[in-house]
This record gives structure tokens, sequence and C-alpha cells, in this order.
């Protein structure tokens, strides 16, 4: 992401961000997702049973389909519905947009 | 996965899985993975905008579904059609179980 | 779904719904997928080549996720964003349980 | 769908298709299915609460996965793993085309 793709969003500078209160307990699912892939690699490399792989690999969108749907909503409460009046409009069409990206319709 | 589980699935034994051809492929893509999550660790660590974090979670997502259809692939080509006769019924079955936690349904 | 059921929900009577604009074009789309259902039900009875019918299924499923993300557009600029007050974070949370839902997490 | 386009599966005439000893089954859910679309028309009409439209076409999508499901297992089962010989490599790649689509990536 390019610092210039970055200025076409509606996050307008040092706003500080839904998730802030939240920064650890998402950052603890993330390493434990990126040790899961880890897992994944492994397994390859151990030859494991192709269905096995399969069973973490939908593990791991589990999870991250939960980090998605905690970053939404703390978005959705404080960006969007307690976010600058004059932003609303705007954040709720990138909002929806997301939506339609976590729900492989982007 | 335990020892125990694995030894209810369909694999029996020392067969050649059906990415075997395929291996380098896909650590390959696994390790690009791993660093995309890490890149949204990064990303969280920087306080950056929550829908730019949501466009990189469905950008794994989507890298993740890829290495799924891939081994699914392989697997449905080299186990289950091309598998032992005396296996097939088994493992078409358990192909499905994956197919439906892919779905999201499992 | 009961009245009972429905009372514990956040829509508190009377009020004109999110989509009360888009009636007219919402219904056409889904007697369109109305319509998609029956052809579906036609071609099982026509004994139709199964991944003909899945392909049909597909597109239901598309045009379903379309009137949902429609619906839930209008219904976070109208009801949510633009809702009364008091009501924005019990309608903040309902909107995500909606989302968890599509997404095959709810 | 066209019979130009038809022709271009593998389905090879008038092979009996994997759902044949379901039909009934599948045509009394898609029976119900249609009604259940017929359901949501009802509610818009009526201006029900969008939250409550929304829950209905999750509840449409559930049924249509298992259709989707079901049909892909009698297709894996008697058309791929039980088809002719030389019909099975085409078969396999039709059907994870199939899979590909019901996953929204196709």
């Amino acid at each position: 992401m390019t610092a210039a793709k970055s200025t076409k969003n509606a996050s307008h500078g040092t706003h500080q961000h839904g998730y802030a209160d939240q920064k650890d307990a998402l950052s603890k699912r993330l390493r434990r997702i990126e040790g899961q892939v880890r897992g994944v690699e492994r397994m390859i490399d151990e030859d494991r049973y192709c269905i096995d792989v399969l069973t973490q690999i939908s593990a791991i969108q589990a999870a991250l389909d939960k980090v998605g749907l905690a970053l939404l909503e703390d978005h959705a409460r404080h960006c969007v519905v307690g976010g600058p009046e004059e932003l609303k409009a705007d954040r709720t069409e990138e909002m929806m947009a997301a939506v339609a990206r976590l729900m492989r319709r982007g």
C-alpha cells in the first residue's frame, strides 16, 4: 500500500483508530495466526496428508475472519458511527466495500 | 492435530500425497502468506487505518483460498480419483467434508 | 420469525426502514432470484448435468449476496449512522451480527 | 445457459446424473428455498426491519449451500470417481471449478 493510495481513504491523518483499545489482543491473535501458517508450511514439508493440511487452512480462515470482524466492529463503532459528522457518509461507503471484500464480493 | 486423530483419516500410512509435485510452489506461497500476516501485525503496531488493515486481511484470505483450492485439486486428482479402489468412497466423503469447511459450512 | 423474537431487535416500532427508497428495485431483484430458483427446480426435473445446476446455484448465491449487501448499506446509512442517537450502539452490534451471518460466521 | 455452451462440458449426453436417486429430496428443498425467497419479497413489501430481512437472506444462503454441497457430493461419487475412465480428468477439473465458484473464487 503506497502513501499515495492511503491518502485516498477517509482516514484523515492522525485520528486514533477504532482498534486502539484492542491493539494487544489483536497483535496476539495475529501472532497466533502467523504460527498457524508456519505450522502448515511444516506440514507440507513433512508430507502430511492433504486433508489434514486443508483442515488447518480452514482453521486459519476462521481465525482471520474473527480478526476481520473484530476490526470491522471497532471501526463501525468508533470511526463510522462515532466519527466526525462530515466523514460519516464516506466512511460508511468505505466500510461497506470492506464488508463486500470480506464476503469475497469486492 | 494428535497422532490419534490422524489415524482416523483415510490417508493410510506412507502413501505419496497429492501435492508431492508442488511442494516447492506451495511452500513459497505459504511463506508469502506468513509475510502478509506479519505485515498486518506491523500495520496494527503502526496504528494504520482500520480499512487498510481489513484490505490486507482480505488479500490473505484470497491467497489462502488459492492454496486450499490447489491442495484440494491435487488431492481430488491423485488421492481420490487416482487413489486405490478400496479407499475411494471414504476419501470422497472426506474430501466433501473439507470442501464444506472451506465454504465455512463444516 | 415470531413476533416475540422480533421485539428483541432494535427496530423500535414504526420507523421507516433503510431500504424505503429502493423497495421497487429490491422486489424486482428478489422476483428474479425466485425465477432463478424455479429454473434450478426445472433443471433437476429435466436431469440436467450436475455441474450446470451448480453453476446456476452459484449465480443465485451471487445475486443474494448483492441484495444482502444493498440492504446492509441502506441499513448502515439510514438506520445506524443516520439513526436516533440512543439506538446507535445497539444497532451497530446488531449490524455486525448480520455481517457475521452473511460471512457464514454467525 | 445456451446449448452451445452446454456441449462444452464433460456431461457427454444421456448419462444418468449423480443426483438421480435424490431428485425428490432436492426438488423438495428447492421448493422450500423458493418459498423462502417469496417470504423475503413479502417482508420487503411489508416494510419489515432490515436486519430481520438480512437474517432470512442468510438462512436462504445456508439452504442453498446445503443443496450445492449435496449435488457436489453426488457428482463426485457417481460422475467423477464412479464415472468412465476417459472422462475422469476433465470431470475432476470441472468439479474443482464448481467448488471455486461455490467459494466465490470462480
